[in-house]
């Protein structure tokens, strides 16, 4: 068995836990509101930065020219194509650039973000690619969940989103990050698998509550700010 | 006027709201819940080896010999006495080593923790000095102010609690805490002490919600865990 | 007056030494033994590397959304453009990409290399801009100088990298690495600028020792290997 | 067979080279330079530094509290304890503390601590446990080889020398090294295990490169400084 077959046992419930949650049920049939989409827009821009951060670390701590060249490859990537299109969704939401780059974190993201990257820079690069897997991973096996409901691709709003995610190029990349974790878990101990395992299963909660974020147009939970 | 002067007129508003808040008012007249405060020990456990953690990253960074020891100074008395003390102290309300060890952190104390080290980590020293100050600072704030309470020092639960961030020796940990941020903020740019200044405003939020997740018993808002 | 104006005064003495380096000298009167040419291309193929990872470990740690995506394409730059130009270089050498990336480094690469990535992850981002600074500029500084000799640039074998290195193209790179220092190096102490000099300073050193390694075909200067 | 003694018939020939180096055989027979010693000394310095620079990056990335208290007294030991003792020694040779301090690291020096940190900084916990064992380990080679020799530690300028790397309280040390490397070898691939020996490999050469340095009274091979 693959190790990221055995992690998708693991994750499995918490990704179907995703599908139920009222945002992405949303998304499916058209009916969420715009401003928990818009919030979900800001913040998942702030997000892509930290991404890009965690693909650099990645490049960073590459053992050979090869993986380095991948890793440098996908921070290129989403700095340049992936916000490009964040972009140009956002303004058709009305959100500006400057909007988008002055967006404060919520306590959910900084907390997601802070995660990865605490481990991503404490480890080997091993830590780097399990904290890369689920945002990507999962984005595909939601937007392929959401592809099958009828008329979600041609929704005016959400229709994009859906067929974005839900697309071969996106796939492509998953594909490459399943394939790095499954070299990269070769000839590890139980123990090491473990821990990697527990990097995938704590971002899947984190996912989880990225969209509770987005629902509840959650900033922080503080009686002062 | 020193910089943490500064820093403190931005954060007393958020200090202010702990003690407003039900678990400190429940340690203040010896009210609080047993299982809330042995809720707190084990996170607050948890949370001391990543402070251990931090003060290492503290040493790994020093320009200088005397910094260096400092902060190994700062992780060896961490790892010894503070935890010896917690062990013990967390013995009197039935917990034992084992189960302090085995405690998994709760979302809020994962946040806060990663939140410290990745900044830690991605920065220089500077940002390091910033993100411990917080929790040694505000603790021996909230222990100077709960001793004012009559008769909280004698409480037999958690007297021994507010004595110790009350005390003289935890008052010097946060007077060389404060020293290291005045040092290291001498010449900077407005940018840049703005970017420490939000470091120490981040973890008085984390404080908040630390002190909320022990009221309110909080593990990780996920549906399947 | 400009912070790299007053580094240039500082390590102008050591820059003028590579002219007067029988390596430098080799290339600009066409009289270089072609083995100690192709010496220094599998070396500098394996510094190149190095010197992407520095670019990464910048992208990493950049403040801003900005200065990451200029860290992250001088990395996809160097890893796609440069190393290209190098690899068909190399083949006109007769030597091969497999022989380029089996090169073992030699002992002074490791050690210029491993200096400048210790302390770029050591400390912030401004470490990163200084290590970085010395190559990019000194090499722009031979290539003009190389450049003034009569008919160096017509030069069957060395012609082409005097060229490179004496073009508008790679100019642009070494003033964006200056701009970098100075914004970075705004509003520091003396003592800041002090210890980034010392570390401009010391690759300057590194420079020299490279091109005295090319000349000596040094690989490690130890009695059993 | 442990990882360690594979180890340690790869390393073999480059140790038994320290044995025929004039510096160690000066040690041995009571002849070295006094001069050369000195050189030695205050070099050894500076490395101690960054020694302890390299314990604290292992106890912030332990993976457990157990590891990261074995590495917290390494790093406080060191500062504490050993180079106090270095700080004693170097005064009998007329060396005071200040000069200790304002020591410039020698080309090998930087060469040798820079190749240790970056390693450890890109890698996980593993990088630094082969970082660190060569030194200690070594030491303990040297020390009981020379004091296999006649009178050699009732010299007086050099006895206290052998008999600190021979004694007992040195050997533990040594074997609580070469314990840590066993423990993290084990269900490594045979391709990090390969990565991890070069490290080993490495710092051999360095630590010949070393006593290299102090016979030569090194300190930078550049015409302009």
């Amino acid at each position: 068995m693959k190790f990221t077959d055995r992690i998708f046992k693991r994750v499995e419930p918490i990704w179907k836990s995703y599908m139920d949650h009222p945002f992405i049920q949303g998304l499916g049939d058209g009916s969420l509101d715009e401003e928990k989409f818009k919030h979900w827009l800001k913040q998942d821009y702030v997000y892509l930065i930290e991404y890009a951060r965690l693909f650099s670390i990645g490049a960073a701590k590459s053992p050979d020219l090869q993986m380095m060249t991948t890793y440098a490859d996908l921070a290129y990537d989403t700095l340049h194509t992936e916000m490009d299109l964040h972009r140009s969704y956002a303004k058709q939401f009305g959100i500006t650039e400057k909007e988008l780059e002055q967006t404060e974190p919520a306590q959910t993201t900084l907390a997601y973000t802070s995660y990865m990257l605490n481990l991503a820079q404490q480890g080997g690069i091993e830590n780097v690619i399990a904290a890369i897997l689920t945002c990507t991973w999962s984005y595909r096996y939601i937007g392929l969940k959401l592809a099958e409901i009828e008329d979600s691709k041609d929704h005016p709003l959400y229709g994009e989103w859906i067929k974005m995610y839900a697309s071969q190029e996106f796939s492509s990349s998953k594909e490459d990050c399943i394939q790095l974790m499954n070299n990269v878990a070769e000839g590890k101990t139980e123990e090491e698998l473990q821990r990697l395992e527990d990097i995938v299963v704590n971002t899947s909660y984190y996912e989880y509550m990225f969209w509770e974020m987005a629902e509840k147009l959650e900033t922080w939970p503080v009686p002062v700010k």
